[in-house]
């Protein structure tokens, strides 16, 4: 019996793919992979991207350029329709080259190899000095409550756990220290906080990422230490050698200012009011390239356009690709995408996004209804062979996430997640750090999802 | 029907999971996973074999160093007995750095960016010089015959085919070009040979590699030219701009010198007469670091007798961690512990081998009888956390593959491979292109098999 049934599912599982149409799906995929690995555009739009554009901080000079040229990517590769859709986002400038010293009982001073947080306030140009004190958790910075912390800076010294295969669960747990951690630590009353860096490798890089202060706590200055400062700063401090600590950072928000989401269609020939969405942010972090968070995302994209048109693919429903601004440090864009979607008579039926890293894909996460993910589910065996295999509910994207209250499925890319917190959000984050052929193979199921729901609906 | 199939499947698949002993197995695994994250010194000793160690082609004096520090990090690891297999291994040296020149018409002169292919015969001081040829398959070398090719270089142009998903099919189809074009294009009278390097990208990074001569045929000077250098000598060839090419190699192979095999075992408690073998290859090409090819192979089959001892685990059946010697131009090493194996007392049960770069694994592949097969298919389940999903008949590796005539079930580890062909045999093969939770990902997936079979047997 047991056999029967084993080699019943394998008969049902090879009749799902067999059939004429799930044969006809395979090829035209297989005709996509080789569009992308002989042709692609990625790659080179990539390093255009992070070398001629570089960094684009929401709201920077960098983020104009970086929509000026991805809307001639767009165009370039063949969109019907390109065009911009204003949003006011938040401009967070970090100002000088932070500076952060650690002097010693000795009378020696050691340099603090740190970062200000994205959104974070200034210390102002005296910079703060203080006393430090180490938690390695919210429950131990609760334990030494106001009086061992009023007027101290806290140190949140918490490891990344390497022992979660997804590398995204680990930032999952660590990244509360540097979202909520400054305001913790002031509604004790502290006057600055330093955040071990969020990554699962010891070494110099620090990285930075977005803090939210909470509106009705004291805004406090706050900053990333690399790894191996962390565990050279926690000797130190366990072995009763720091007087105090003195960091700078003029770091500041100021008001708001007009970006644009870049938007570039496929307009669909038989249902052109349902509407696809594949994306990635547009904006990066100041301190890097943003090649993995998020220019791989946005170029995979723009090649999704490249490709159909190259092979003369005449999509059923509209294929938009989006370049969201604003992801790190407001979600503007994405919002702001949502909004205008609202408002147009037509359907959002799927968005797909990829803003985890331009590794080897693994396969999808998704957020939908039961028939819709029957439905994604009853394709996975057309993506086996670019070993996309692993098709898991939950998942979607922070930009697309906004779309979920229109009823649309949100679809996320599942790259592999080994490398990205290495780089993530870090001055290692560079276009070397991107392999091509991991790029392409991420395009191609990416394409392989988006062709088959602009052929078959949702 | 099908629904009732399906979900019969679903509860079988189950069921083969939470049965007791599987339960027990996944915990093991999932400690064994702990403990490599947590303190796993593989990534460490990689250095050390990149950075201290460095090239270690065999009878190299790089080679015999990694013997002795191998040995050391077995000691250090905690094998029960370390020891070396003496065997004899060919000595081949580059000599002087390669010196390459095309002549055009206009009388100018541009430098090629060579290296000599491993095993291949020197040009001698003076150099050759002559016309060139281009051809990009045999077929086409062939139709020129020996009237055409007398006397002339053969400048190979096969472009590595990016459309296959799995780089190793791509090097098979184009790995011919370099281990036969020599002999073939001696055939017709040609005196040297250029072969384009086989890697999928773009770059000035020349590989080497193994070439083979034919006993029978005059063995010609051969060296591969970068991707960069093949795609500008082509072009300046099919403009008819090259008046002659000019290479000089002074390498040269000389007489055999002994080099070990080095083998650190943890006893076996209930059957110590049936063996594992788990390794990499220790000799490395002269160019790089052989980080990934395959100072990774090897680090991790130490890092899982390190890791069985840091938890206490005695194995039930004996393990060895094998750094087999001269895989990349000889296979003495690997032929000498089979001839080894078959003249012991004991059973080889299973042998696997890990040379296909430390990159993330996703699965493996075997070479097997079918009642080994289906005891290997049936522990599928407990490497889906790990990613490792991808289970394929056929496979195994270089160095163990002399093992199957004793009957030995052969599995390789398939790590992802979409950088791997990128960095082999080239200078870019360096610790830094490790990354740390890849490689310990592997020795994962690896120590999880081994420690299956220890328990089970095959």
């Amino acid at each position: 019996m047991l056999r029967f049934t084993f080699l019943s599912f394998i008969f049902i599982s090879l009749m799902s793919v067999v059939n004429g149409q799930s044969v006809a799906d395979s090829l035209m995929i297989k005709k996509i992979s080789d569009e992308v690995f002989m042709n692609g555009k990625a790659y080179s739009n990539l390093r255009y991207l992070c070398k001629q554009v570089g960094p684009r901080l929401s709201g920077s000079s960098g983020a104009a350029l970086a929509v000026e040229q991805t809307a001639r990517m767009l165009r370039e590769a063949g969109a019907d329709t390109v065009y911009l859709q204003p949003c006011m986002v938040p401009r967070w400038v970090r100002g000088d080259k932070e500076v952060g010293k650690a002097k010693l009982s000795s009378g020696k001073t050691i340099d603090l190899n740190i970062v200000a947080l994205g959104n974070a306030v200034g210390t102002g140009a005296k910079g703060v000095t203080a006393e430090v004190v180490e938690v390695k958790s919210f429950t131990e910075l609760d334990a030494l409550g106001k009086d061992k912390v009023k007027g101290k800076i806290v140190f949140f010294n918490y490891r990344m756990d390497p022992r979660y295969i997804s590398t995204f669960r680990a930032y999952g747990e660590a990244g509360v220290y540097r979202s909520q951690g400054p305001s913790r630590a002031s509604a004790l009353g502290a006057v600055g906080v330093i955040v071990r860096t969020l990554s699962p490798v010891l070494d110099d890089n620090p990285h930075t990422g977005a803090t939210r202060y909470e509106e009705d706590k004291p805004k406090i200055p706050a900053v990333a230490i690399s790894t191996n400062g962390a565990v050279e700063l926690s000797e130190l401090i366990n072995k009763g050698m720091v007087k105090n600590i003195y960091f700078r950072t003029t770091c500041e928000m100021l008001a708001d200012v007009e970006s644009f989401n870049v938007v570039g269609e496929l307009r669909g020939t038989e249902h052109p009011e349902e509407v696809i969405t594949v994306g990635g942010h547009l904006d990066s972090w100041d301190l890097a390239e943003g090649a993995h968070d998020d220019g791989t995302g946005c170029m995979q994209s723009i090649e999704i356009i490249r490709a159909f048109k190259a092979l003369g693919i005449k999509p059923k429903r509209s294929i938009r690709a989006v370049m969201f601004m604003n992801e790190e440090n407001g979600l503007r864009g994405g919002s702001k995408y949502a909004e205008l979607a609202k408002a147009e008579p037509k359907k959002f039926i799927m968005a797909m996004e990829s803003d985890a890293g331009g590794f080897t894909p693994r396969g999808f996460g998704f957020t939908a209804s039961a028939s819709q993910r029957d439905r994604i589910l009853s394709w996975q065996p057309l993506f086996r062979q670019y070993g996309a295999l692993e098709f898991n509910e939950g998942g979607g994207g922070a930009d697309i996430g906004p779309l979920r209250s229109l009823g649309t499925a949100l679809i996320g890319l599942n790259p592999d997640s080994q490398r990205y917190m290495d780089l993530h959000h870090a001055k290692t984050d560079v276009f070397e750090a991107v392999s091509e052929r991991e790029l392409n193979l991420g395009v191609v199921v990416m394409a392989g999802m988006v062709y088959l729901v602009s052929q078959y609906g949702l």
